[in-house]
């Protein structure tokens, strides 16, 4: 297809398979952030979110469904990214007294990723009258905020311990 | 340096190098969204936050030398992600009814990996008791939720001319 006959519907299809490949990235990246994790309570919430996310990958699945396609993954650079650089932290930082800062620091960063590729697919989805999917979507969104906001708090109380450890 | 021994200082360090490097491929990347943009709107904004990108780029240099340290940039292999994303998709719908919408998402995305790694680096300065680069850092993050905000903001007025054509 010409560029210039792509449509809204296009973009929604072509960003739907990139945040599906995203999410089921996410629920790996996610058990191997609990197994990581020092602390429990961010083990707690890395282990809660990867089951959420697991459910959000069924309820892309539905979204594929409703607009009558398959549904497919299309690599997602911009969470390759994010993967590699998680990694490469984990690695640099493990055992330190900051791991599990660098692991909360990490884990915000894709959140906000599926923050915003779940924000812009409910405005598209909803601009394109694709109704039953902008509520899907949205309660994805909101969970991806919830987990966030979460993360935020648990920072706070892991922080403190890698600061002290450092002085 | 071995693992074991990094700290939450050395943390907030790579991180702010990587954020350095995204910074300023932002910069980049603004300009060449402002010059693709078809909405004058759009593009007003995509110029505004450029300006404000330079900025922030002036804030980091500023961090770096509270800390004692040389400004130095890490490649940040989230924001190549998310620009060689950018760069397919701006490719992919150049000139169609959906080219402006693709870009608000895209430009949201880099946003968002930005609100996130400003908020670890705020929290971290906070705890680490370097409470100017913290003031600095908080800056920083504002402007870019309001960036973020006026996208979603203008997104609902140009996504209802790509729906439009498309039907």
């Amino acid at each position: 297809m010409a560029a210039k006959e792509k449509t809204l519907a296009d973009a929604f299809y072509e960003t739907l398979k990139d945040v599906y490949y995203a999410e089921r990235q996410s629920v790996k990246a996610l058990k191997k952030s609990a197994k990581a994790a020092e602390s429990a309570d961010l083990r707690q919430a890395f282990e809660t979110h990867a089951e959420e996310s697991a459910t959000q990958v069924e309820r892309l699945q539905q979204v594929f469904e409703m607009i009558g396609k398959s549904a497919r993954a299309k690599t997602c650079e911009a969470m390759q990214g994010l993967t590699a650089e998680m990694e490469e932290d984990l690695e640099d930082f493990a055992g330190s007294p900051a791991a599990d800062a660098v692991l909360v620091g990490c884990a915000q960063a894709v959140e906000h990723y599926e923050i915003a590729r779940y924000g812009t697919l409910k405005t598209w989805a909803t601009q394109l009258g694709y109704k039953d999917a902008a509520k899907l979507l949205d309660q994805t969104l909101q969970e991806e905020k919830r987990t966030d906001e979460l993360l935020t708090k648990i920072a706070l109380t892991i922080n403190v311990e890698g600061t002290a450890a450092a002085a």
